[in-house]
């Protein structure tokens, strides 16, 4: 049995004017990840105020994970990852808290913690497979800053079209010198980097895979770079087994990614999965825009679709039911 | 789809030598409701330290729940209705605290503010039918309390073969003592029954049933006693419309308990569930010995079973063969 296991929570980081898409904005993009853990557990909503858009009304990619798990009913464990904002979601604690700004000298003071605690948990689930998942605004900013500290070059996506590599860049120097670091300072220090240039989600998310790799449970990292940064982390901290990546055509198809290359840097089996989105429903035509791209697991979710042999085209019709309950 | 609330939660009257059988012995019993959501949700204990035994072995009735969940993956949301020790389970935040003694004067401060944030919950939960089930050790004497408080006449169960009553209304005359109530003063006050004289699973489970009724989800009350009690706070609520009450046969072979008299008295539709439990297995005979009766669920688990047309017999296999994964 494959269990999906969500980590949400947030960081100041996504407050950055530009940094993040994941919200139709500021002021709401705190509650995305409660609201996230809501539509995958419940099929919309329940305490969160909102359902996320992005500003130019790009559904949250929760709406296809939560598609495909209404088609195969997968299991699902939502790990308060730093959340900060009430969710109708059942959540596992790890002693994770909101992460602050990646530009303050500790964004994750929670870090060494909640890394041992996700750790002591993904060791004992007794699945035989996880896929790791995610959701928290501002995220590739700070596995930016993760990989940047490890001293690793993989690039990371945006839930823009339109990158802001260079603010991400900009704000990763300014993270870098109020922690008093060079890039590569915390090189085999993976629990540091994430303290001092990460999100609580690297935290919780690095911990499951080091204590599930322990237990010997099959782990896929179902998402774009913040899952490569996690993948990353796991190195640093000595996780020597083989993983696996599953993530979306549209990350595979962003210039500012090199899939290849962060598969032979951290030793990763990638599985794309293109859902074959088109323009004949608002819901797809964001995504062919380049917005979102991943997240909460979708490209995990659209890859248990295809091995379950479930047609993309199914999984386009739950992807407009879902919508259209929520947004339509 | 039907969904499976259970609200799991600690009271300090359990530790009231006798009083209950829901662990082992008094020191690992305040693990019984965490290790209880485990095996709901992942099949065996994770973080939990014990599997829940009674003094003599019997095995708690999650086990069945748990075989029954197997079989037909009806989804789970686990409440902390105040938790003592931590647990792997996703957990819904209501507010409750663990619960204190039901003789001091108030051991259940949070009734009023987890009774609201339940009722919200429940109110916002999209699915057509809710089943509400208990974990709480100690909650058959709670339960007599709040009835007391109420006024109401019913009789109470146990998880011990000789029910203690009467040490259970020794602990209930000291409790209204405490309150400085006699029987029947918190009529039509339900909130300030369980909050004198409750623990905190009751009022998370009556908001439950007051919020679920009033957006137009059938409510189930799968237990027996405890969920008399609910039902007969749910009535001192002013909620009207009729509820249901699902429960096992060992309930209704009880000679305490008068399920005819609070059907009548609380308006209640009632099915009861026989799983042909007879001494082929360990996992079965201490029920057919009159322990442990009910719990988790157990009642709504198998007429949700019935209702699927699963035969008995495939559940007991079930049953057996999580006892064997857990206990053997």
């Amino acid at each position: 049995m494959t269990r999906f296991v969500l980590a949400a929570g947030t960081t100041e980081t996504a407050t950055i004017d530009g940094i993040s898409a994941a919200g139709a904005d500021p002021d709401v993009m705190v509650h995305t990840p409660s609201a996230d853990a809501e539509i995958l557990e419940y099929g919309q909503p329940v305490r969160s105020p909102v359902t996320p858009v992005s500003p130019s009304g790009c559904p949250t990619p929760a709406v296809v994970t939560r598609a495909v798990r209404d088609r195969l009913g997968f299991p699902v464990t939502v790990v308060d990852a730093g959340l900060a904002e009430p969710t109708a979601a059942g959540t596992v604690t790890v002693g994770a808290h909101p992460g602050g700004d990646v530009r303050d000298p500790e964004p994750v003071p929670t870090a060494f913690g909640a890394w041992a605690a996700a750790r002591e948990f993904g060791r004992a689930l007794p699945d035989e497979e996880l896929l790791l998942a995610e959701t928290v605004p501002g995220g590739t900013t700070t596995a930016l800053g993760v990989l940047t500290a490890l001293g690793e070059e993989a690039g990371v996506s945006s839930s823009f079209p339109e990158n802001p590599l260079a603010l991400k860049r900009e704000v990763v120097e300014s993270g870098l010198a109020a922690s008093d670091l060079t890039a590569g300072d915390c090189a085999g220090q993976p629990k540091r980097a994430v303290r001092r240039m990460g999100d609580p989600t690297a935290a919780v998310l690095g911990g499951l895979v080091a204590g599930a790799v322990e237990s010997g449970t099959l782990v896929t990292l179902a998402g774009g770079t913040q899952l490569v940064a996690v993948a990353a982390l796991a190195r640093h901290a000595g996780v020597e087994t083989p993983l696996r990546l599953a993530t979306t055509s549209f990350i595979a198809n962003d210039s500012m990614v090199d899939l290849a290359g962060a598969a032979e840097a951290f030793n990763l089996e990638v599985t794309v999965t293109d859902p074959g989105f088109d323009d004949s429903h608002v819901a797809f035509e964001r995504y062919l825009a380049g917005e979102a791209k991943e997240g909460v697991g979708m490209g995990g979710a659209l890859a248990l679709a295809d091995r379950a042999g479930i047609p993309m085209a199914e999984v386009r019709e739950g992807v407009v039911e879902v919508y259209d309950r929520l947004l339509a």
